[in-house]
């Protein structure tokens, strides 16, 4: 399989589902909505989304698992629009370019936040099957929510001048990442209303897969577990996921050639 | 039909479930949850959860509706909680204490209204029968994206400085107030499974019923529409449009007593 053409074709499908869904730049409040279009475009490697459709083929139905792929986008989004704002990490720059709240002031950042947090929810109940929409609408609002991104992150504001402990910090990236990771390889399985050892064994993947994403940020950062452990514990650790990720994919036999693939990837940065 | 004993009851029944709904105080991360209750309570009259209750009982089944109920408030409060950070109306009360950011930071006051309106579609997606949860997600989705809450307040702000025309401040006051009160009566009309005309009906009761309750604030307040009109005109204003959102509860007959009977009130609080 072509992996680096697998990606770039499916970012391109998911690219212009995002631009269909979002309300175009000159429609009122266009400073609101342009906002937002910033914040979505060019945006990053959508290898949230990607996991859901993958995760969706996986199960012998990627049809129908776009909108599930888009909503996963928004809300990762969302979450670094909010993220970057003064009174949380303060980051002027995102992506190469200033901040939401750089370029649109505070208070557009912030009610950009909110409206591609809600978009997402709007998307689930609008183009999901109802059948399966309040399911999906659970699982990303879990991922989300107190027990996901939203206490992970005051978490991490709350022992931002203490020195964490290891188990700290990997209850912090659950949060923060891995939780998201696990919700899009869920809704993956969602949409294509597959049973619970697989929706388990997805589940097992993205959560594995995304603390394995975080922990080769951090060593690509020279932060976070590298801190704590030093480079080689922190790659021994990343390493270890990836293989831990791959193998909760055997139910799906070749059909997961793509997350594989996926997860391989994931740990290839390191040595590029 | 004593309203004053129904309100006091309806509002101890919706203060219970919302206290059911919300993670504890000495759970981690504790200052995010504790920002959040402090938010939520002791809170104000409950209207738009009423709003719910007794739309879902003029269409003959209030069994069930608790958790839109509550669905509502928490976006409510959610929209107060944002509304009054520094960069957007930067309000340092809220019910005659410090607003939340005041109180407990920026940073939690930004994640506490992130928690709230995500603990809202969790609530539906989780406790709403999964055949109507889609079409409820959907509708409180649309009243508060930026074509409701969230683009009403943007527009608000863009507008901030400059005169408002007559036509631009009715504009922002339906999406910034009377989206959220359509909303609620819809999600009556919706879990109780109703006909599109009961439906239909409800959704216009509670625009104007909206519509009427930001006029009476402004009213109190000496400010929007009476900065425009004068008083004696947002007093008739106010008075035609809770006609109105009566009339509309025509199809109910004597169930939609008590949907009057708050129209009612709203109005009431211009001569006490």
């Amino acid at each position: 399989m072509d992996l680096k053409r697998y990606l770039e074709t499916t970012k391109s499908l998911i690219d212009k589902a995002l631009d269909a869904y979002l309300p175009p730049g000159d429609k009122e409040p266009k400073s609101l909505h342009r906002a937002m279009r910033y914040s979505v475009f060019p945006g990053g490697k959508r290898i949230r989304p990607i996991i859901v459709l993958a995760s969706a083929e996986a199960c012998g139905a990627l049809k129908g698992a776009l909108p599930a792929a888009c909503a996963v986008e928004f809300v990762h989004t969302y979450s670094l629009v909010h993220d970057d704002l003064p009174a949380m990490d303060d980051d002027d720059y995102r992506r190469e370019k200033p901040s939401c709240h750089r370029k649109f002031g505070e208070a557009n950042a912030i009610l950009a936040g909110d409206g591609l947090l809600t978009l997402a929810f709007n998307i689930i109940a609008s183009d999901m099957p109802p059948s399966i929409a309040a399911s999906a609408a659970k699982e990303l609002s879990g991922a989300i929510g107190t027990f996901g991104m939203v206490g992970g992150q005051a978490a991490d504001i709350e022992s931002q001048d203490k020195k964490k402990s290891p188990k700290e910090l990997e209850r912090i990236n659950r949060l923060k990442t891995a939780r998201l990771f696990e919700a899009s390889s869920k809704l993956g399985a969602i949409t294509a209303k597959s049973d619970g050892r697989k929706t388990k064994a997805l589940s097992d993947y993205g959560e594995r897969l995304g603390m394995a994403f975080q922990a080769v940020d951090d060593i690509l950062d020279g932060d976070g577990s590298v801190k704590l452990f030093g480079d080689a514990r922190a790659r021994l650790y990343a390493r270890d996921l990836i293989e831990k990720a791959k193998a909760a994919l055997k139910p799906f036999g070749a059909r997961a050639e793509k997350l594989e693939a996926i997860a391989d990837h994931v740990l290839e940065q390191l040595t590029t």
